[in-house]
This record gives structure tokens, C-alpha cells and sequence, in this order.
């Protein structure tokens, strides 16, 4: 492949237009504009805009609409625009582009090749650069899909978006972090995890992201009960003091060609797992850690769904690890159903807390899974005896330290000054028999919570009331379900009428548990 | 996967956005609106649009300028709201949309498995509703790659995008039509093949494509002659009386999914076989072809660089042809260097002329090779007996009727008032050493004729003045380049300067001949 070739030395005043196109440089030319007409682009096609020495790749959409862009103009998209750092009105040059060089490792990848270190770092230069479209994005992403990436490769592409970004240093030998691959709605165990391990002193500088397509992620929740979205330097400040934290992740310039990924996986609704154990191990070697537990929760609505998958996601991360120097422990948990009572930011806040106070109505299903994940983190401890973690974890949370430290984190980060209660419309939805509770559907919870309104509307989700292996009478409530807005309580209700997301069967009909 | 899902009843109103997105839907909405921020959209989100019983799928992008999109309106790109069929300020619904159903399919093809029909048809149908993101369709096109379909996928991918589709019926028990696979500059075969074909009786309705990325589609230079842009009733009454036309195939309703899908393949360059053939033979198929000759060209710097490679895709055409009733025959022919003289449309069409005129300064290989062609296709006639079409062909040119066909299909579409000429500005590129023309790059002359300013500008492009196996003597010329405009000559001949595209050697360097 050549380089990218001038044809064409006329200019256009640069406008920048208000369309916020995600991730993706977008050049706009009005149909009339002389050049588009001289050159011959086509809509779609990749151009280079220049001035001086700088320049972006970008792709091209065709204007019919003076309003946007003139004859003389050449819009750029917010990002594109920030991207060439230039003043409205400049004159810019635009010239045809031939796709970034890295495309033809891409093109070796879909027929079937094995890349090496060298490819994956060219192009995640070339991505970290946004000198890719959404297309070429795509490409790169089913190319190294399923079938695609083998163990080394997965390797070379973490190092690869690792080494893209910036990288913090806690300037301490062990810097611990967990991550769940996610999937079970309420699996909140991170905001336990954190104050009982800062509370035994060690470092966990914890930053989550919020939901993409769950009805919480771990931001949303904290967020009910403090400020997430702290400055750096409040951040460092407040990890030297407490030890932990539980902040956003924010749109870090950490491993930034994850997020440029991520942006072109969520909509495909791609899953593979090379993908996701780079995408998880650039992003924790970037933000420094230097032990990482990984909970993978297998059950038949889990994302991973089968013991022989889990085990040889596991392998992966434990190879990948390995050889980039991070401690690393994987953990297989039980994901037959949601974690915990609630379901959505302010029912996960309250069962969350309930666990800190030690009150008996907490759910002991999260607790006891909390107390499991915390006490591995522990063992990362070199003067922890292997084994002892749990007793460890269970006497910080029993005597109320994790509590303590929770309220300092809070404290710190800036306590929410409005109590949130669970939305104020909700109605029941009971057994249409009399059973055990054979089976929960967490995709089915999941949607019913997001139908209600979470993670927006703090108060909406679903409080479940009862689990697997539970029995239940007809016309007993199974669960609450919490709305702020009536058409959302509508929503939710005609879904739950059309599929509870329960099974009430028999004790035998409940999958076994699948765990380590 | 589960269908698409209202979360909402608000309304907003439509307004056109004067954006070309090409092939795929695009929805506006301002960041301030009250939905966008309700709703937890994310951009790139898929969103339905709907009106009453009429919905559209779109891509979501942001909008932070309410002189594009104001905060109680829903923007649509000029393809969704053309589709929609609405007028502006109408109440439209938004919501969340899951992708198209039939992308689970196309998650198990990234997965490796082998679709059937059934799910073809779904993709297909997907596609022609535009119900596909870009990021989706490079997905799709990623995962049925090089590596992905087998011979039987191949042929229901090509069912469904045929079946996906209107269809021509001419009416006739032979109805042939030619298509080379391209990648040779100045292989315009089929303005010769079809007076020739035309002349003998037979009905050879050829409609062609403009060039895309290469420097003369035969549209272009048909265009040099005649008016290529026929209406439909037109087109009919042409061939009718002429049994044959040379006109541009248009935006056709003819398998949509086709054009569709090569909006994507041509930014990713993606060029897979099983696409290649679908592609061909459903656009043949829907254009009521009955017999179809396929031209694949053989060289080192060719589309197809070997011959095992050229025997496979000519098994792959044959398999999927014979399945398909059509008649097809599969031509392998030479392509280690330009056709004929010329490459551009003016000078192109000057070699066709040459060529019809019996002009002993035509170039011999293109007459040679329209001839081969045209004869293979003259034996689709029933009366014709095998071997006897090369003489056939080679009567109807010498004869001077192959003209005369060529003067009334120029004279129906309708001729050119005024007459082009090859560029005005021009410089000749010379030999840098004595000895035998031992390689012409393909890729280099047509970049050279497309920096020079072919398609767009029709009189520009390179004139070969030596070929394959020529002697030439040091600072003989070896092509001359024309322009219209001194930026397009000054970066050719900078271009010319670097890399000339031919190779000086000896007798026994030039490529062997990689025919049949």
C-alpha cells in the first residue's frame, strides 16, 4: 500500500459543524463545492485535511445544505475539528487519502493471517490517531473476532493499546484492582470490595465506568451516594489519604484505542474474547495496577454461559497476564441469577449499604460473593497466609471498619447532598403458581430495570424478593419494580406481564451451580 | 435476539438534513433535547423512526447547533427521510432500536459458522430495507470474507441479493451480456464486443458502471461518444431496434443489495471472491441476462495474480452460474499490462475508433482481445458452431459492419456535440536506459491517469507508445501523459518522476503469458 497522494492544491475556509460524530473524523463538502466537483470524491471516501504540517484523515459526507456548509467551506465534526487544532475560517487543504497503512495488516487478518507485535502496533497507532472509520474499525474488530485471534496475538494487540496511551504510577509495589466481565445485574460486589481492602491498607485506586447497555454500572451507583467525577488530582488525593476510592473512569487518555474500540463494539454487540481480555488488561496495566483478581461469572443467561468457556477465558487472561507482568487471579462465580435485591443505582446503593451495616435484611447471596472477591484481593497481601483472606475480609466487614471506611470514601469524594429513594411508582409481580423458583433470567431482569428507567432515573429497577430455590405461593410477589415516569412504569409492566423473566418449577429444575 | 422495543411515547419533530450519508440512515438529534437525555441514547446508537405503521432504522449523531437540529426537532440525513416519506415538521416517534434481527446471523458467520439460505435471504432483506449500519455492513462483508464462504454460501448469498431485487425480462431465449473483473487500464473490450455481437443479431443489452477507483469505466468513455444516461424506456426501445447498447447501469433497483454493499467494500477495499461473484451474478441475473461471458485478466500487477488463483474463482463463477440457470462461460485472459494505447475516456474511445475503422495505427492486442471475447460470445448462439466465432467476429470488424452498428448505437443514445480531445497540456516520459520493455505496472498507469485528472476530466489520462517486449533505446519516449489543468500535470508528472510504471529489462524478465 502508498502513501496517501496529493492531487490537488486548492484550499477551503474551515467551519467547524456541530455534529458530535463519535469517534469518527467527518469532513463535510457542499455538492457544489468546486473541489468535490474537480476531484471526484465520492461520498465515504477518505480525505486528508492539512494545514501546515498537521493533519487528519477523515470521512467524507456530502452537504446539499448551505446552512451547514458553503461552497467555499470545509465542515469538520466536533472531533475532527478539535483534532486539527485550528481556528475557524483558516484555509485547509483537502486532498483524496488512501486508507491508514495499518489497513493492510487488517486485510491479511481477514484472510486469515497471523499478525505479529509490529502490526497490532501500527495499527493501534493508527487508531489512536483516529485515522481509522467506523468502517475500517468494524473490520479490524470481526477480523480479530471469535475465530480469530490466538493466544499470542492477544498478547501482541494488548501490549499494543497499552503502550497507545499514557500510564499512571502509584509509585507502590502492589496496587491492587478487580474487574467482574459483567452481565449479572445487582453484581455491585465492587463497592464491598473496595473500603474492606483500603481498610486492610492496601492500595485500590478503583475507578468503573457507568452503563452501557446495563441498568447500572458500578459509577451509576456510587453516584447515589457520592460525587464520581473527580479531578486527577482530587483523585490521587484522595487514594494517598483513604487508600481506595470509587471514582469514574472518565474519558481517560488511558489506553485510548479501547474506548475508540469499544465505541464500534457496543453498537455491533460484538463479544469476543480476545477482545475483551485486551480491552480489560491494556486499560488496568495502563491505570497502573500491578494485582488483578477477574470475575467471571458463568449461568445459562451469563455472558459466559458454559464451565469449558470460562475456563478457557481464564487461561487466556492468566497467559496474557503473565507475560505482561501483571499479577493476575481469575475467580469463576456463580451467574445463574442477579446478584443481591435490587436492581438499578438506588435499590444496589441501599443493599450495598445494608451489607456495610451488618443489618439483617441485607442480601447475603452479595455479601458472601463480596466477602469471596475481597478475600482474594487480600491474599495478594504478602504477609496474608494463603486462605486466610476470607476470615480476614469477614472480621473487617463484621466489625464495621469496611463500614467506616466506606463513609470516609464517601466523605472525601463529596457526599450526594439529596437522598434518593426508589422511584415512587412500582407494582408487584407475583407467581402465576405455586413452585420453587427454578430460574431468573438476568438478561429479562436487566431489561425490565432499563424499561423502568435506570440507570437515568436513579430511583427505577426492579427489587427482587425472591431467588432461586426459594418457593413460592401463587400470587406471592416475586419482585417490585420501581419507575419515576408514568409511560416507563407502563413500559416496564406490559414487558413483565409479557415475560416475568421467572421460572417457577421444580428443586430439580434449578440449574447447578457453576462454579469453581 | 429479541425485536426492537418502544421505551417511549414522546414526539418530536422531522426536519430534512441536508446530508448526503450515503447508504445509510443517519438521525439527528440536539444534545439539549429532552428525549436524547430522557432516553440514555448513546450516539451510534440504532434509534426507530416511526410514523403511523411506517418505520426506519438510523444511526444516531449529536448535535450541538440548534441552526442544524433544534431541541424539539428529530433531523434525518436526506436518505432516511426520503425513505420515511414524510413532510417536514411532521410528529415522529423515536426509539431504541435492537439491531436488525438477521445480524445474529451474521454474529454466527463471525463466529465461523456456515449460514443457510434462509439466513441469507434475511441479510439480504435487512440490507434493502437499509436497516444495516455501515459498521454492521462492514461487519457482515469482514465475516463472509476471503476466508468465510463456502461454494454454497456463495450461491445463496447471490440468490438473496438477486431475489432482493426487481428483475428485467427481455422477453428472448438468449439474452448475453460480457464482464471482466477489471484492474486493467485500457481494457475496453466491451465497446468493441458489443457492435460486434449486436451486428450478428444477437441481444446484448450491455448497461456499465462509471470507474470507481480506476481511470475510465466504459460509462466514461461511452460518454466521450454518446449520452450514457438513458431512461428505462429508452434503454428498451434502443435495444430493440439495435439489439444492443452501451449505456451507464445507473442507481438501478436492480439487486440493490449489490450497491448497498460495494458503498462499503470500495472505502475498505475489501476484495473477496465470494463477494466478487455474488456481486457479478446477481446484478446479471436481475438484468435478464440468459448467457454470460466472464473475463478474468492474469498478471503480476492484475486483480488476479496467479493462475491456481483465476482456476478457483472460475470453478466458483461456473458452480454458482450453473445453480443459477444462467449460461456462463469464463474466459481467462493476459493482464501483465494495459490494454490497447490509451488510458483515460477520450483516449480510450480514439483506440475504439481506431479499431472499428480497421485504422492500422489501432492497437493490436485490444482488437486482438475484443475479438476472442466476442467470438466466445457469438458461439452462445445456437447456430453458431464451437470454434467457428473468432472468424465470425473477426468478419463482422474487418467487414466495416461492427461500425456501422457502433455509428447507429452512437446515433440512438444520442451523439456528443462537441468533440474531446486529449489534454492539452502533455509530456512524454523516456527511457532511462537501452534494452526491452520487460513490465508495465497496471496500478502505476492508472494512478498516473488518474493523477493526470481521468475520469473527471475526459481528455486527460497516458498514452502507451510502447508495450510488452518492445525495444527501446535510452531517452526513447515510452508513453505520453495529457492533462487539462497544471496542477493535475505538475503532480503526474511528479508521480511520473518517481516511478515510472515501466520496467527496462531483458527479453527474459517480461512475464510469461498467463492464459488459457
Amino acid at each position: 500500500m502508498t502513501q496517501p497522494e496529493s492531487q490537488t492544491q486548492q484550499k477551503l475556509l474551515v467551519r467547524k459543524i456541530g455534529i458530535d460524530t463519535y469517534q469518527e473524523n467527518v469532513a463535510y463538502l457542499h455538492r457544489e463545492c468546486a473541489i468535490y466537483r474537480a476531484e471526484g470524491f465520492q461520498a465515504l471516501a477518505k480525505v486528508k485535511v492539512s494545514i501546515d504540517s498537521r493533519l487528519i484523515l477523515a470521512v467524507l459526507n456530502v452537504v446539499d445544505d448551505s446552512i451547514i456548509v458553503d461552497e467555499d467551506q470545509l465542515g469538520l465534526s466536533e472531533q475532527a475539528f478539535k483534532q486539527l487544532v485550528v481556528k475557524e475560517g483558516t484555509e485547509v487543504r483537502i486532498d483524496h487519502a488512501e486508507p491508514p497503512s495499518s489497513m493492510d495488516a487488517v486485510r491479511r487478518k481477514i484472510s486469515g493471517e497471523r499478525l505479529e507485535l509490529e502490526d497490532y502496533r501500527m495499527i493501534a497507532h493508527d487508531i489512536a490517531q483516529h485515522r481509522y472509520s467506523k468502517l475500517e474499525l468494524s473490520a479490524f474488530l470481526v477480523a480479530s473476532g471469535q475465530a480469530g485471534l490466538d493466544r499470542d496475538e492477544v498478547l501482541y494487540l494488548t501490549r499494543a493499546m497499552f503502550e497507545s496511551g499514557e500510564k499512571l504510577d502509584w509509585d507502590e509495589p502492589v496496587v491492587v484492582d478487580k474487574h467482574c466481565i459483567g452481565g449479572i445485574p445487582g453484581n455491585r460486589t465492587t463497592m464491598l470490595i473496595v473500603p474492606i481492602v483500603a481498610a486492610h491498607g492496601m492500595l485500590i485506586p478503583k475507578t468503573s465506568s457507568r452503563a452501557i447497555t446495563s441498568p447500572a454500572g458500578t459509577s451509576d451507583t456510587m453516584e447515589v451516594l457520592a460525587e464520581v467525577n473527580l479531578s486527577p488530582h482530587t483523585l490521587h488525593d484522595i487514594v494517598r489519604h483513604q487508600r481506595g476510592c470509587l471514582a469514574w473512569g472518565g474519558t481517560a487518555r488511558l489506553a485510548p484505542v479501547d474506548d475508540i474500540l469499544i465505541s464500534v463494539e457496543r453498537p455491533l454487540a460484538m463479544d469476543s474474547h480476545g477482545q475483551m481480555v485486551a480491552s480489560i488488561l491494556s486499560k488496568k496495566l495502563a491505570a497502573g495496577a500491578t494485582h488483578l483478581l477477574i470475575d467471571i461469572p458463568v449461568g445459562p443467561t451469563a455472558k459466559v454461559r458454559q464451565m469449558r468457556q470460562a475456563l478457557a477465558l481464564r487461561k487466556l487472561f492468566e497467559y496474557v497476564g503473565d507475560r505482561l507482568g501483571i499479577h493476575l487471579e481469575v475467580i469463576i462465580t456463580d451467574g445463574r441469577q442477579p446478584v443481591g435485591h435490587g436492581i438499578g443505582p438506588v435499590l444496589e446503593a441501599r443493599d450495598i449499604m445494608q451489607i456495610l451495616n451488618n443489618d439483617p435484611a441485607a442480601p447475603a447471596d452479595l455479601r458472601q460473593s463480596a466477602l469471596r472477591l475481597a478475600g482474594r484481593v487480600l491474599e495478594f497481601d504478602p504477609d496474608v497466609r494463603g486462605g486466610h483472606g476470607f476470615a480476614i475480609a469477614r472480621d473487617i466487614l463484621d466489625s464495621g471498619r469496611a463500614l467506616s471506611k466506606m463513609l470516609a470514601i464517601i466523605e472525601a469524594q463529596g457526599p450526594q447532598k439529596t437522598c434518593c429513594e426508589p422511584g415512587r411508582l412500582s407494582f408487584e409481580v407475583t407467581a402465576h403458581e405455586s413452585g420453587i423458583v427454578a430460574g431468573i433470567d438476568n438478561l429479562q431482569m436487566a431489561r425490565l430495570a432499563r424499561l423502568a428507567g435506570a440507570p437515568m432515573d436513579k430511583g427505577a429497577g426492579v427489587d427482587l424478593l425472591k431467588k432461586l430455590g426459594e418457593p413460592v405461593e401463587v400470587g406471592e410477589p416475586l419482585y417490585r419494580v420501581h419507575a419515576e415516569f408514568p409511560a416507563d412504569y407502563q413500559f416496564a409492566r406490559t414487558e413483565a406481564d409479557n415475560n416475568s423473566g421467572y421460572h417457577i418449577g421444580k428443586a430439580d429444575q434449578i440449574p447447578t451451580t457453576m462454579t469453581e
